[in-house]
């Protein structure tokens, strides 16, 4: 019996799953409130408006430069709650792990995720491990759900978005998708690009006091193009992106001119797309680029009224509709 | 393009994605609170202690006798909750489909998730769902974080038991293991036997007030002999199961014969076991007979000073200690 890797038997409720569960997850998500001997958790009940949001990740490789599964599943469920206005508090996770998974690889990643918590000071409150058959799961796939507090005043919404309204971005778009994909090899690539994962709770803390703020979003799944189509569907007007002011990394150029990918559509797993009233679009700009993880924010954009479309503004006057995803060159990026 | 399956791209953010959440998921879950284009959605706080707990499911094969994945992820959830003493009400639902499930099983799936959580007026607040690539899920995993309120008095927990206790369960044991078993006709078996998977909330409701009443839990993986071992190890004192009081239908009792698995192992998915003073044990039963879900349940041993073990106690004056259990023999039963 290889007792460096997972077994079935981790899995079904006996001595091994007690024993993983105290020897990797308690070991590294252990507080007060997390009671493994509890159906379950009674929480404290925080001040404020209480939020709640869920996510899914099943990445591929489980480690990237830049992040892995533990720290992308923190930044992922933190950043949902940052860019609705709240602070994290509490959360449970789910892991589905797949017979063979190395153990020194889960313990690796669940202090990640331990790391990447107390970091964001999200106290985990209840867990759950299953193990599911060789070639039956990716190695890990977790389900983190995020509850928060929100005490602001401001209400974000893509409703509240108007013509005029000047779009924003916090960092370059693209790394994470770029960086997970030549993580991979499989495209004979390498480089060093890094992800972005990153928590963009110190970026939605800067501004989200703005009474000019009008929408936060943190661009995943589709990227920087599927944000502004939910813009666009949502208000019925349109967004232009003027393609020269959106910050790309020449790496990720590279790689989307070999591969033809359209770096708009790239996940990023650690940037905001912020909709805010023109006259507050320096405020947000400088409070961002006075942050280490907003150094190189840009104005990219603006809603116009009507078509419900996402323009291209290339350099020379010419203007190209950007549209709606179709097909996914890249599964497994979050 | 096969459009009755699964594709990457109903996993990448884009159109495929929203058509299906909007086609699938909302269409069944739809509720004033589910807002699928806000990152992370507000609660109205309900009145009394807040309860979570988070469960990840992925019972193989996907539908059995007595219910599917979507029903048992619910039962498994509000489960946690009754057993703790609380009624369910909201819970998020982190969806891992497979590439090339069929869309109308997932569609079938759904809608059971959707009317067991309405029986259990378990409002779905936030979901998400990825696609992985064939060969890397079992067709369709679910991660269920499920918040409950609890407000009676009496706090439930193993510490509270002691010596003398009554140790009851609530009807027959194993019904769910053997039905998933035979429902994979890898054994070449087949029976009427149904799951026992079903909501144990109106058996808590029932029983909850009494002060007498010390612990209670669902037995799923493990089953039985696994909580009995959990009572031991928490309270030092021992666990005395009667062979002969324990609820075992025949077809359990048959195929445990014939492939060698003690019926005290095998998971469960409605039902509970309490431990209660003796004086409320005869409270406990009728109450719980009274009930459609409660008709078999049985007086089933006691708490014996110290020691620490799961004793089972044969017809004959015989004592057989039974160990925690080690190996799985059924991965995926829940």
């Amino acid at each position: 019996m290889d007792d460096t890797r997972i077994l079935l038997a981790h899995g079904n409720g006996g001595r091994l799953m007690r024993e993983l569960i105290a020897g990797i997850f308690v070991r590294h998500l252990g507080n007060p409130l997390l009671d493994t001997d509890a159906d379950a958790v009674a929480l404290p009940q925080p001040d404020g408006e209480l939020l709640v949001t869920t996510d899914g990740f099943t990445v591929e490789p489980l480690e990237f430069p830049g992040g892995d599964i533990g720290s992308l599943a923190v930044h992922g469920v933190v950043n949902d709650l940052a860019v609705a206005g709240a602070d994290p508090v509490y959360c449970t996770l789910s892991a589905l792990i797949e017979e063979g998974l190395e153990i020194a690889k889960l313990d690796r990643y669940i202090a990640s995720f331990a790391r990447a918590a107390r970091q964001n000071r999200m106290t985990v409150v209840a867990g759950d491990t299953k193990v599911v058959r060789r070639g039956e799961g990716g190695g890990l796939y977790l389900s983190v759900t995020g509850v928060g507090v929100r005490r602001a005043a401001a209400p974000l919404g893509m409703n509240r978005i108007v013509p005029g309204d000047a779009v924003i971005v916090s960092g370059s778009v693209g790394d994470h998708g770029i960086a997970v994909m030549l993580a991979r090899e499989q495209f004979g690539l390498s480089g060093s690009l890094r992800s972005d994962s990153a928590s963009v709770l110190p970026l939605a803390r800067a501004v989200r006091d703005l009474p000019e703020l009008r929408f936060m979003r943190d661009p995943t799944r589709g990227g920087l193009a599927t944000v502004a189509h939910e813009i666009a569907r949502a208000s019925g007007h349109s967004v232009l992106l003027e393609q020269h002011a959106v910050p790309l990394r020449p790496e990720v150029v590279a790689v989307c001119d070999m591969l033809g990918y359209d770096p708009y559509f790239l996940a990023c797993e650690g940037r905001i797309v912020a909709a805010v009233a023109p006259s507050a679009a320096e405020a947000v700009l400088s409070r961002w680029r006075a942050l280490p993880e907003g150094g190189d924010a840009a104005l990219i954009g603006r809603i116009e009224t009507g078509g419900g479309r996402v323009i291209l503004e290339t350099g020379l006057g010419g203007r190209r509709v950007i549209d709606e995803l179709e097909d996914d060159p890249l599964p497994r990026i979050c």
